[in-house]
């Protein structure tokens, strides 16, 4: 399995992501979205409104490579911060049966390479860095 | 100015950004970091503990193209976002006077070109842009 069941656990508790893509110049966007997590792939599914007709969208057309970021402040006196990194090479796809509503039909696949966890494995210090086997 | 009176309301009520930087493959990543508006310079500062340690820096010093972007959920039923993304060339500067309690003397200077807001300005309505003069 791609995440971990502490990760699956943070990641169903949280509604926005932010997704950054890399334009053909070279230079990245960032946008919060929303996901789910596909158990069948393994992979992070990202959608919206009209996502087909998105920047975003024509930018992983382009250019695979993405990552996407989930956060969250648990307390700020002591300064603690949650955070779950994914780099991965991401899929533009159409035609896809909505995973959820308020998706079109177009999802942006995101299959991880690279995850970067921070505050969310029970009793792990510090920032865990691992890759995932294709 | 660089921001509106709305925008910099916002940007003070929000603690963590999201900054997306490019590596020398071609490949972004995706952090949470703390910041401040810098009304000196029309700047985005943005730092942390033990910042020119980071890849991040690294990257900026490689590929000055980054995007900086805050959200939040205003409602979940209705569906209501907000957003305010800032794409620009950020500079990877040591030696600080640190702006804020917790930010080491190094900071990743952005500076706005082209602003992307949501739901933030009132009675604005859909995404808003515009181009920052240099």
């Amino acid at each position: 399995m791609t995440f971990t069941d502490a990760e699956l656990r943070y990641l169903s508790g949280q509604v926005l992501g932010r997704l950054a893509t890399v334009d053909r110049h070279g230079a990245p966007q960032n946008n919060p979205v929303a996901f789910v997590v596909n158990a069948d792939t393994g992979t992070i599914d990202i959608g919206g409104h009209r996502m087909g007709a998105t920047r975003k969208f024509a930018n992983v057309r382009r250019n695979a490579a993405v990552a996407f970021v989930i956060d969250d402040i648990v307390s700020t006196n002591p300064w603690q911060v949650r955070c779950l990194e994914i780099r991965g090479r991401a899929e533009a796809l159409s035609d896809q049966e909505p995973p959820r509503p308020g998706f079109s039909r177009e999802i942006i696949r995101v299959r991880p390479e690279r995850i970067f966890v921070f505050g969310i494995e029970p009793g792990a210090d510090g920032m865990q860095r691992r890759d995932i086997a294709a």
